[in-house]
């Protein structure tokens, strides 16, 4: 039998990766409740007593075992050169963290909109943990290791807005497409990074910074081109010199 | 007995609504699996088995009718005459929300935060419930009765942001002060709205029809003034006529 065969020549850590591999595939794609252990010993084509035997805990610890590999994969997608310029940075993880969110629609929904059997004290403690290293990773970006209240609130914010976001796109059919959704989410930190550098010192020299790193051509200059086209109708911009 | 007697007084509605006002004030200050029927029972002054009569699922069935109320509070705060400065009754659903937040803090938490011994698919959807009733109230305010998708995902994701700025706030000890925490929402609002009315002729509308209607005090004026400030230092903001 080709598992069998396949069993003898893979090492410890290999077939543990597999397994996780044939859990993650099923849970990015079913909800937690419709994925059993023998659907795992399917997909990876070995037998029910062989995945107990590297899980013990069952279908919970194999849960949380792909849940901690899909994690490992998120916290990459900030993880980038320090260098050129801030929105290209930004675009390239949302990239990364959309076309996540995507490959793993229904596992992510499942996960994030709560009251899910698999859920517990851990896996919210995983969550929580991309969410504070994207969080970490950016201020990297913005050359801020210690935010002030007001800058870290508004990065943390922001990382809630781009999970609501995925949320809302999932349900509403993955509508708008994703290089649309990324452009959206990109204006929103633009646009929140402005308003909250408009009350706080910290905040407006990183995005002064930021903004000094732009191209010619950066999605900023085009940004405030058009939000002054609408503002600026009905509301008196002061010109500037 | 006071309570034998209170109980005659009480009509089985009245019964039922001091048993979940007990239930609520529980939960907003106690995460759910700290809080036993016996502590509901000794808050409402009631024996234990007068509350298995009314709530015979028990601390679950109870969390829930709790959880019923809150929602329902939290659904007015958005409900408002649709009159006067958007901003002014943004403002004021921000502050009864805000206000919510902080009056039931580690209840609020727990139940968002995920994880909870008593978060099921049912709580869940009233979760969802006050955050599309929310929605569904924000844009009666823009008289937007059928919003693009751009629009519907700006005032979705907004909400999903003042629900997670929320949770940091009081991640954060309660800083900053609640009114400043509401400005710097109420600006996340404007300077989304801001973006998303750059690429879309929808929104663009409605925040043209919303500018119309502030005061010359508007906070809308000091943010543009302020973010002018900010991004004209380090890059070309094109002057207006």
């Amino acid at each position: 039998m080709t598992h069998t065969a396949a069993y003898r020549r893979l090492s410890v850590e290999e077939r543990r990766r597999q397994l996780i591999n044939a859990a993650l595939d099923l849970f990015a794609h079913h909800r937690p409740e419709d994925v059993s252990l023998d659907d795992v010993a399917a997909e990876a084509a070995v037998s029910r007593p062989l995945v107990y035997r590297y899980f013990p805990g069952g279908k919970q610890q194999l849960y949380e075992a792909a849940l901690r590999s899909a994690a490992n994969d998120l916290q990459q997608c900030f993880v980038q050169a320090e260098e050129g310029p801030l929105t290209q940075r930004l675009a390239r993880g949302l990239d990364k963290y959309l076309a996540f969110v995507d490959e793993h629609d229904a596992g992510f929904k499942a996960l994030l909109q709560g009251g899910s059997v698999v859920e517990t004290s851990r896996t919210s403690a995983m969550v929580d943990e991309v969410r504070r290293d994207a969080a970490e990773q950016i201020l990297k970006h913005l050359q801020v290791p210690k935010p002030g209240l007001k800058l870290g609130m508004m990065i943390r914010t922001w990382i809630t807005a781009v999970e609501g976001a995925s949320l809302i796109w999932l349900d509403e059919g993955k509508q708008p497409p994703l290089d649309e959704l990324r452009d959206l989410l990109l204006d929103h930190f633009l646009a929140t990074l402005a308003a909250t550098a408009a009350g706080d010192e910290q905040t407006a020299e990183v995005a002064r910074r930021a903004l000094g790193l732009e191209d010619e051509d950066s999605p900023i200059s085009d940004l405030i081109e058009r939000v002054i086209a609408v503002v600026g109708e009905a509301w008196s911009v002061p010109a500037q010199d």
